[in-house]
């Protein structure tokens, strides 16, 4: 393995309301020089959370994503606040989102969004012991509709046209390992 | 499921030398309006390719990725290039990065990075029957190194330190469950 880049420079190019683009001017040990950019995420990093009603119930959401324009079957996920730990943060989201709380939590694996050009990282996190909650307000525009699937039926329901982002289908399948006990937790 | 919001005005707020972030104005169904940003991704998507050397045999790549600030184990992906195909894409990112054609190429399902923020689309394609090839360059600032892991050992794979890659974690499992013959390909 070659020994990592150095740094020689990094500045802020661009920004938006949400989003801050960094350059990063690089020397590679063979003596390459180049830049990139890339997309810096929040310094906490985000939760997505994998809701286990039971043994064979798996709750997902159904949520419109400007992104893709369309109404996406993903998982409940959001950006950690300052000060909160992860898994807070995901029984929070978990509530606002689904309506449930989660006795147990397990931070399975964290995972980045796009290494070679965002510096973003999701935890996944597993809730299970789930229980009803009074109702919590997010940050949603309208409310999102949550769906029951059996997780027996993993292989359909990562098919589907509105099943589309990685992470979630990195982390129903991670999530589906853990569970049979194939993969350990991170932590 | 509610009807899709509209959408009332979209305009180009930042931009840099790779990146364009978009505001979209939106009003849901239920009469809410808000704004979003987006980032602008390329229209025509970007490739991941699944090197499968042979039955037992997976291909990965280990590259600096200057969004987490190191090697990752990987697998190759890059744009698509006007005009080109998304299997032709895949098998010339393959030979530039990996060193190998594909005789059989097969477009699994294509995925989004984070739909509630980016337009992006990423097509997995799962490459079979490969053979070696004359070294192609790519756009790479220091050669990838290539690394030859069992198909079996996946969950060992992707619990690794290293191996954080949303994309790559799911493409994984899909290729694990198409082998298998639980999977059909989307096209």
């Amino acid at each position: 393995m070659s020994n990592k880049p150095k740094i020689l420079n990094q500045a802020i190019v661009a920004q938006s309301r949400l989003f801050r683009i960094e350059q990063v001017d690089l020397r590679f040990s063979n003596g390459v020089e180049t830049h990139y950019e890339r997309m810096l995420g929040s310094t906490q990093g985000a939760v997505l959370i994998v809701p286990i009603l039971n043994e064979s119930t798996l709750l997902m959401i159904k949520e419109y994503c400007v992104g893709v324009e369309r109404y996406e079957l993903t998982l409940p996920k959001g950006k950690i606040d300052s000060g909160e730990s992860i898994l807070d943060a995901a029984n929070r989201e978990l509530q606002e989102e689904v309506g449930y709380a989660a006795g147990k939590l397990t931070h399975l694996k964290s995972i980045s969004l796009a290494p070679g050009y965002s510096t973003q990282f999701t935890h996944i996190v597993v809730a299970e012991e789930l229980y009803p909650c009074e109702s919590v307000d997010g940050d949603e525009p309208e409310p999102l509709e949550v769906v029951s699937l059996d997780l027996e039926q993993l292989n359909e329901i990562v098919v589907q046209e509105e099943c589309t982002e990685g992470r979630t289908i990195a982390a129903l399948y991670l999530t589906r390992e853990f569970l049979n006990g194939n993969v350990e937790a991170q932590s």
